[in-house]
Formats: structure tokens, C-alpha cells, sequence
């Protein structure tokens, strides 16, 4: 079995001068890739308890969607601001390279559910801290955070030491 | 087992006024709901054959996502204006409300490959359409589209006759 590190490819300067993206678009072009990362994601929180997944606008939504369909949970959508019909609670944040809004409907998750959130990227931690929040302001309890790509160095750990974070691939000082 | 369409919730006059937003936060949210259609959806599209799906964000990676772990296929993205690094194709597109450009990397679906598009949503077949010319620029062949709604009133079908076309769920004069 490949190494799942091995299927991301990295690319300089993108979305800006200075950043180095981690892409992703090789691992999911690989069915065996993708499903290993899927699986391993799922091994990894299953001593977690948790009825619901959340995933985040847009790539975080490729993982929970596997995830969810592969452990029979149900999936709640953190959307970019205004996406989302009828009442919804926002949350500001900041990015590595700006700012956003994310969005949950506040009738969609059942205040006490325990919840998983999943992404692609843990990176400063802004955006999953964001997440967090959303979830908790709607009476859900984070069980834990799941995501697939880890930028160790960006420190997003640190914003989340509530919670029992887990990540497949890891890239450090490089 | 419960009738897919009732697992959909109807918001009148979301994101403009005259428009019915046919929500399916509401089947997200109930595990079996979302393994249901994504069983379905994979079950409609048994005698084609495809080895990559392509979702369009951002719901349509949610289907892609779990369709594509189920059947073992490599997924490929189809995204908003500026979000793919490295070297990428455009396709401009009216939408329902607004206009729109989807993007594909030029080189992450090889020449020849039979793609399966899957989204969230056929409506008036603007954007499959824009998906569909993605594929073929970058020399891929579209085997089939898969939708979990279509909106039949949209004559969203009438855009895309070279293509068979599978949905799950219908609305049609309501």
C-alpha cells in the first residue's frame, strides 16, 4: 500500500507568492488513493463516539460525504455565507490568506448531538476553530475533528486543544 | 424504506424571489436518507461504463464523493473560478439565477477517460452542460450524468441529448 503522502503533489506560490498548496486533485484522481484516504480517516475515529458529521464548505465536503456514507451517520453542511436556506447562524474567521463567513441552518443539527467535524486541511486552525463554534452554537457537542492533510508547522492544534484532533498526512518543515 | 423525494424539503422564494429551493439538507441529515439516494444514484448507473466521476462544487462533490468510494472510481473536481492551482480549463455558463465559470485541471483526467458526471441538481441543464464541455476539452468522454434532483419543468434533459441522463428524485408541476 502507497504511502497516502505520496498522492499529494505540492505547487508553490498558489493561491498567492509564499504559500505552498497542498493538492489534493491527484489523491482524489486515484480511486485507490482516495479510498485509502477515506478509510484511514475513518479508522482513526473509530474509538470516537458520534452520531453526526460535519463538513465544510467545499473540499471538506469530499471527505465527510465518503465518511458519512461509509459509517451510516448523517451529515450536516457548514456552507459559505449565503448558501443555505431559510435560518442560519454565521461565524466570521480568519484564513491563512483572508477573511470568511461560514454558515450552519440552526434547525439541521439537534442540540446534543455529538459531532465529528471533517475536512481536507488543518492549517492555522481559523477556519476548523470557526467550525467548531458554528456547531456548538446550535447545541452540538464536537466529539472530535477529523481531517486529511495536516500542516504542522501552521500550529492549528493549538487553537483546537479542546478536542481530540485527527489527521492522515502530516507535512512538516517542508 | 421511505420514498427518497420525501426526504427533501421545499423553501419557497430562496435565493431570489419566484424560486422554490428544493433542499436536501434535510436527506444530509438523516444517515439512511443520504445512503439510500447514494445507493441509488450508484444502482441507476450499473450498465454504464465509466472509470471517473467529476462532481461540481460544491454540492455535487458530496454525491461524487460517495459514489466514487462505493464504486472504487478516482474523482475529479470541477470547481468555481479560481480555486484549482496549476493549469486549468474555463467554461463560462448561464445559471438559473446569475452567470457562473466552472474550471478542470487540463491535466488530472486523462484523454480518453470515461467520465461520469455527477451533481446535486439538474435544473435547466446550464451548468451540467458547462461540465460536460470541461470533460470533452480536456479530451475525456462523457458516459452518463447522474443527478440526485431534477427539476423536469427545467427541461434541463433538452440541453444534454447525447448524453444518458439518470436521476433519483423528480419534481415536476409543483
Amino acid at each position: 500500500m502507497k504511502d497516502l503522502k505520496d498522492y499529494v503533489r505540492s505547487i508553490p506560490d498558489f493561491p498567492k507568492k509564499g504559500i505552498m498548496f497542498r493538492d489534493i486533485s491527484t489523491l482524489l484522481n486515484d480511486g485507490e488513493g482516495f479510498h485509502q484516504a477515506v478509510d484511514d480517516m475513518c479508522d482513526k475515529v473509530k474509538d470516537i463516539d458520534f452520531e453526526v458529521i460535519a463538513g465544510a464548505e467545499a473540499r471538506g465536503f469530499i471527505f465527510a460525504a465518503a465518511m458519512a456514507y461509509k459509517l451510516n451517520k448523517s451529515l450536516v453542511l457548514i456552507r459559505k455565507n449565503g448558501k443555505l436556506p431559510s435560518n442560519v447562524i454565521s461565524q466570521d474567521y480568519e484564513l491563512e490568506y483572508g477573511v470568511g463567513r461560514l454558515e450552519i441552518l440552526t434547525d439541521i443539527c439537534k442540540p446534543g448531538s455529538k459531532v465529528l467535524i471533517v475536512d481536507d486541511l488543518l492549517a492555522t486552525g481559523g477556519t476548523t476553530k470557526a467550525i467548531t463554534q458554528l456547531v456548538e452554537k446550535v447545541g452540538g457537542t464536537v466529539a472530535g475533528i477529523s481531517v486529511l492533510v495536516e500542516l504542522v508547522d501552521l500550529k492549528g492544534r493549538d487553537k483546537l486543544t479542546e478536542y481530540p484532533v485527527f489527521s492522515s498526512i502530516t507535512f512538516e518543515g517542508e
